[in-house]
């Protein structure tokens, strides 16, 4: 039987064998150190699987697993401009590694190529998916903005977060699926079953990334943990928090934790106690099963391959776990 | 009989219907403010009349002159985060408006509406225009690329100059007239001699621009003048006064003209000294006439209508005599 391996290998042997080097190359060498440094490969992998389940041909909907991966490292490479992250993947970030200018257009670039890969699909009817990738990168720009936005509004309700990780992260999941199932030709009902199980899993997947950004192991996540933290980032485990405490800490808590003036160090380590002290990693894992759950159920109405089916069970499980 | 006039018109009532208006507001705000200050609608009267001159509807054409002009407007919102140009058609430019971080990503989502309105046109094969518009983009990075890498690279001659501003500028323009033609179900032969026609009219019109920068009428023009020489821009006016001068006295006004430690006021009066001492306007003018001929040559072999055809003769004429 398959594993979500399987698709890895397929997928990093076909990206292998693109190049993205040509000239001018301050405009092209950012775009192949990026895709060279791996990660996790979610979402063309996940576009495979989305193929795979209707019984299509993953070398057909490759393209398009190669087009969301691409997306997925433009928005990375302009995202950490406007966060002013060094560090991504245990390597510096394009601005960092080159300047701002050059990680602008880089990206800008790579979304046209991403572009270029959805129009080579061979495929009786774009439309449908070059406006499902459209419309993701549109959400997935809008999530960006609500996620700075969030860092100075006062009011950012749970629901906000949610709504924001939907589109930042959740979205992108629910499309590659999606247009993976397109390429099998499979019917809008199933498509659409789909994207909406690759929602579920996708804000499964952000939640935790943001528990990870607290808790995990540095060396093995890739980046420095506490970063949400010291940006003030009202991320789930921030706004579950202050629901959590006594009315009376509330203020002081979100004064404290919004506020650039402390000391770095300091502030993760009081940060991360106040968090450990109301066991908000047990109410971020409760939240993270009632999203896997309900992926579960979808999938239930799922008419594919009952062996992809199980793939996409076990992914869904690892998002639960992972630590990377 | 029409007038480029009567295209602009059509343009600018069908952009007046669309809203870009939306949450989250900063992300939405910055786009309705950039098209909304107008500029000379270049790029989709050229599609329009590319259409219209294959008998084809402008009504259906229209998306894609929205789109053309959204894509245009991306551009010149990241170009003027690079450039770091304050000022753009009078008005703050938007990374000064709001930041930069606004305009990175307002710049993306724009690119994002832009293939929005792309995958709108009604069309029964959209993959040739899909294909333009996307090959269009990818070169329009590369020309602002090789246009910032020129600014430090010592050995730039006049052909890199002019193969920079074909990628920077006259491709789309290229395009514009392309897609139009292509939307009124012209022959590719037609479509690509109409392609070949825009990018000596793009030519033309860039080489008026960079006269522009330096000679204009400030108020006319929109934007302080001076800029390139500011920036040590190797136009065609820089790179063809080395060529004119003595060879003993290239080395010093190099040096001069790429240092950035010169006083900014002083510098623009003594490099137009220069100019107007080789009389630089004179061969910019006469190598604009060789771009000019030969779109007008291309055009003989057009076998559109004939009033459209005067139309684009009309059009490329004002290329070589416009003040804004």
């Amino acid at each position: 039987m398959k594993t979500t391996g399987f698709y890895l290998e397929l997928f990093e042997n076909a990206l292998r064998g693109e190049s993205f080097i040509s000239d001018p190359l301050k405009l092209y060498e950012p775009i192949q150190y990026t895709l060279s440094l791996g990660g996790k490969r979610l979402r063309p992998v996940l576009c495979l699987l989305g193929c795979d389940l209707y019984g299509g041909s993953c070398e057909k909907a490759m393209p398009a697993a190669i087009a969301v991966e691409i997306f997925h490292n433009f928005t990375l490479v302009h995202d950490d401009i406007m966060d002013n992250s060094p560090i991504r993947r245990g390597q510096p970030t394009v601005f960092k590694k080159w300047n701002t200018n050059i990680a602008i257009l880089s990206g800008d670039v790579m979304f046209a190529k991403a572009y270029e890969y959805v129009a080579r699909l061979d495929t009786p009817d774009l439309k449908p998916i070059l406006n499902v990738f459209t419309d993701t990168a549109i959400k997935v720009c809008e999530g960006q903005q609500y996620d700075m936005d969030y860092e100075v509004f006062s009011n950012v309700g749970i629901d906000d977060y949610l709504n924001m990780i939907i589109l930042k992260t959740a979205v992108l999941t629910g499309a590659s699926l999606k247009i993976g199932a397109l390429m099998a030709g499979a019917s809008t009902e199933q498509s659409d079953l789909l994207y909406t199980f690759g929602l579920n899993l996708g804000i499964v997947f952000q939640l935790q990334d943001d528990l990870l950004d607290v808790f995990s192991d540095e060396t093995k996540f890739g980046k420095k943990t506490g970063s949400d933290i010291l940006a003030g980032k009202k991320t789930y485990l921030f706004l579950k928090s202050i629901e959590l405490m006594p009315p009376g800490e509330r203020e002081e808590f979100y004064v404290y934790y919004t506020s650039s003036e402390n000391n770095a160090d300091e502030k993760i380590a009081y940060v991360k106690s106040v968090y450990e002290q109301l066991n908000i990693r047990h109410h971020v894992i409760q939240l993270m099963h009632i999203y896997h759950n309900e992926s579960l159920k979808i999938l239930e109405k799922c008419t594919g391959t009952p062996e992809v089916i199980i793939q996409l069970k076990e992914l869904a499980e690892t998002m639960l776990v992972r630590e990377i």
